[in-house]
């Protein structure tokens, strides 16, 4: 296979302006060959595609060479394509959107900066990955939890940049994150909120600034690369108990959303759950082959059939509660009596102290206690195995009433089970205590590669079809990420078009991330949208 | 008084511009003359100053009069000046910061466009004030709370977009706000998040848009005129719970405010408390000249004869607690046990219930269950009795620790008594569980020019002294706006250059109220900078 190259570049162009990259990082640090490139092109991408194929992977390991970086790629015309640990699966890994984009990996830059136990912060830089921040509170002494996401080799930084979900308490809303560094496209250093007074201490406890905060301006777009950015921790409560709530019949993902409502609602909950069916259940905990080997979706019995003996329900939701015992006590025996009124649903859950939570078993249970680990891939390993499992995120947002639920449901499982004729997989992630995203795990044998291209051109039939009913993406894979930006067109694309007037101003020569969430600088927006 | 005129436009040029948009609103919602624009001045600058005079106030009744008015200002050059209901007082009221700029007012705009109780949010025009919203949802008889601000006439909107503090659980890091639309300068109308999708269901339900997401954009900002805003609204908790929290020397604040972040970051506080010292309280409460009429500085014995005559202590924090009248019972139990560790601390409180809030007397105990009322307002007479007295904030930010509470007072006091001879006045707003907004109220007696003079010229004091400790302004007063965001200044100003080439990428006439939180457009930059 032949060297990508981005567009109008030749490759004599190219390769002077990774030798000025190999100036800047070293030699060692820029990687061209197939062989080292492989760790971050897309896992899930057929391997016969070149579609998202990089040109180099550039490691910086500074702030300064990232600068330095981003003033060359401005000479040299080069676009570049940030990834933080690389670990977006799903939604592309660390492949750019456009082919032939320089990867800048931050990889080692993996650093945390501090940790502030009276304040409850941390500040890392991208390449820290939830492994490696547990790793510090922990080596630290610090009696502080992390809301981590479900996969611990992803980057703290890149999670949060990209609109991820993380699980504990101050996942909701997002909320965890706090004041930025950032390296624009002209190389200038910018600090967010507080941080622009030099020697602001306020700058990780304050969510703004004077003026207009940057902070969310720059997740999910392509105005700056992060380098380095506060997250809050939260000291451990007396006591973490981690529950389960298991309905027997798919209708009742209604009830159980209705309920769910009114116990965050009344902050009887305040955490991130997952809602999951019966099949994703499976994939966590088994295999496709375990159930049935037949062409086409799994059919309903089966499907009853995994509840019963998994003991996984139609649907089923890990949750977690923590505070005083007194108070988990009082909310405990509150959400049991409210959920178990739906008939058949079964509550249940065991209390623990922060300070033990490494020591159990269930993934599930670890991630909600902020305990980094890897236990959730397991599923996508459903249609290929370990060895050449795939899946791709299709992710539509809706307003938390069990009205919805059903509507996303019966709209993924119809297009997903009956026009793509693979299983339907959805997990529920109540964000916050009025919307959920619906995550529909489209899981296919990324060996196959019919297979493969079926899934993601039922990811875009799913954008179509669900926008049409007012539900949006909250996050897309580069294969559909255009398509799904399209679908905000409210006022002849006022959104795009702003947010591109920005883009073109801080970034002219549309160096950074070009393409990324739907957003193109001017000298490709015509080309793209052809 | 001849009429403010914008900068580089002729009276003859401003008439014709007010000319068309008496075309757009009607002749009625064009205001000139003095006596009609009296209303929208900043009623804490003195009458004979014109710094930041208007030439008219024009009054649109809708979107499209918006986009109308902002088409024509483009096409006449001529600077405008949004305000909501125009109540911003302390920071300059209804008043530009460019003399001669026309204000936009919408307190014409005043409709509740729904109130979803199902899912707990409103969505309000700008022009409703905190008493417009509370009735709205007293009439369809929700039972749903607002997280208001301290006086009631103020906008929902337009205190939100100044990053304005409101006391309720939602109000902690001014989280109750949730989708946009916006008229931009050139008139096209953006809808931000969810909403960017036409249809789209959860607008005002999911925080974030498929992309960067722009609410705080169009905060303390210049990038366009928000027409509608989502608020999220508090069902009803079984139980509301006012407290009061008394310490007796002034240095108890440090204990008080490092026993507050405890009690906060484990959950057992969840709203936004104020911390005031006895000569506030006394200014709600009562007269200066109750106490003393002596120059200078109110003596110490006399502050401490106010604190016990008045039982406010030499700090008093209001606060509450809401939700199951199990876990109040638990969470008052410990903070009382927690705060009265310091020697003659006391603590108190009364449980109601929210249906029957309406019926306490006390200013703080209706505001902190959102029923908007004017009682905090008492203050601002210290000085100047109700007929001429004044306020200016200046509201620097600090982590909350004692350590930083202590620090700030002193500092704060020491300029104020010391070099401008007034009294310290100060409140501390926990805004989260790990900063603080101190408001110093610079109250002065607006009818005295040398008292007014003084105080202005003491905030611009303040502003230095503080950034050079490392403690930013929140918000600031337009006549040391300017001085406030050059406090800003990390990387060259990296922040302020990034926000202004967005400035002149999406308004390039620089029409959108130009030096607010200043950002000024390329027109204006030098002259305001020299």
């Amino acid at each position: 296979m032949t060297t990508s190259l981005p567009p109008d570049i030749s490759a004599t162009a190219l390769e002077r302006a990774l030798e000025d990259f190999r100036g800047v990082v070293g030699a060692e640090h820029v990687l061209t060959a197939e062989e080292q490139t492989a760790d971050f092109r897309d896992p899930f991408w057929h391997r016969d595609w070149d579609d998202y194929e990089a040109a180099a992977v550039v490691q910086p390991a500074s702030v300064e060479e990232i600068q330095a970086i981003v003033r060359l790629a401005n000479e040299h015309r080069v676009p570049l394509w940030t990834t933080s640990t690389g670990r977006n699966n799903g939604y592309g890994g660390s492949s750019p959107r456009v082919r032939g984009s320089v990867v800048v990996n931050l990889r080692r830059m993996n650093q945390v900066l501090e940790i502030n136990e009276e304040l409850g912060y941390a500040v890392v830089e991208p390449g820290v990955r939830w492994f490696d921040l547990y790793e510090a509170i922990q080596a630290g002494g610090h009696r502080l939890m992390l809301s981590c996401a479900d996969l611990g080799w992803g980057s703290v930084v890149g999670n949060t940049l990209d609109h991820g979900a993380t699980y504990l308490p101050y996942g909701v809303d997002m909320a965890a994150a706090c004041g930025m560094e950032v390296v624009l496209a002209d190389g200038e250093l910018l600090r967010t909120g507080m941080g622009a007074m030099p020697g602001n201490q306020a700058w990780h406890t304050y969510k703004r600034g004077l003026g207009p905060t940057l902070d969310q301006l720059f997740m999910q777009s392509n105005f700056g690369i992060v380098t380095k950015m506060g997250v809050w921790l939260m000291p451990y409560p007396e006591t973490y108990m981690p529950f389960w709530v298991r309905v027997p019949r798919d209708d009742d993902l209604a009830t159980l959303v209705d309920t769910l409502r009114r116990l965050e609602l009344d902050d009887t909950i305040r955490m991130v759950p997952q809602i999951l069916n019966t099949v994703l259940f499976a994939a966590v905990l088994s295999r496709r082959t375990d159930w049935w080997d037949g062409d086409g979706p799994i059919p309903e019995p089966v499907i009853d059939k995994i509840a019963k003996q998994l003991e996984v329900g139609r649907w089923m939701m890990r949750a977690a509660l923590y505070g005083d015992e007194v108070v988990v006590d009082h909310r405990f025996a509150k959400l049991k009596e409210a959920f178990e009124r739906i008939p058949g649903c079964e509550v249940w859950g065991t209390k623990t102290k922060p300070e033990d939570a490494a020591e159990l078993t269930h993934p599930a249970e670890l991630i909600q206690a902020g305990v980094p680990n890897l236990g959730w891939n397991h599923m996508t390993g459903w249609y290929g195995g370990e060895e050449s499992g795939g899946h791709v995120g299709f992710s539509p947002v809706a307003p938390l009433t069990g009205h919805d639920a059903l509507a996303v449901r019966d709209l993924m499982r119809g297009l997903i089970e009956g026009r793509a004729e693979l299983d339907y997989m959805g997990a529920l992630i109540p964000i916050n205590a009025r919307s959920f995203i619906h995550v529909t795990m489209v899981i296919f044998d990324v060996a196959n590669e019919q297979h493969c291209r079926g899934a993601y051109d039922t990811c875009k039939l799913l954008v179509r079809e669900a926008a049409e009913r007012g539900y949006g993406e909250y996050r897309a894979h580069l294969d559909f990420m255009d398509l799904a930006a399209d679908q905000y067109s409210f006022g002849d694309h006022a959104y795009r078009r702003f947010v591109e007037t920005i883009k073109d101003a801080v970034d002219p020569n549309g160096i950074l991330a070009p393409g990324k969430q739907g957003i193109w600088p001017a000298g490709l927006r015509d080309q793209a949208r052809r």
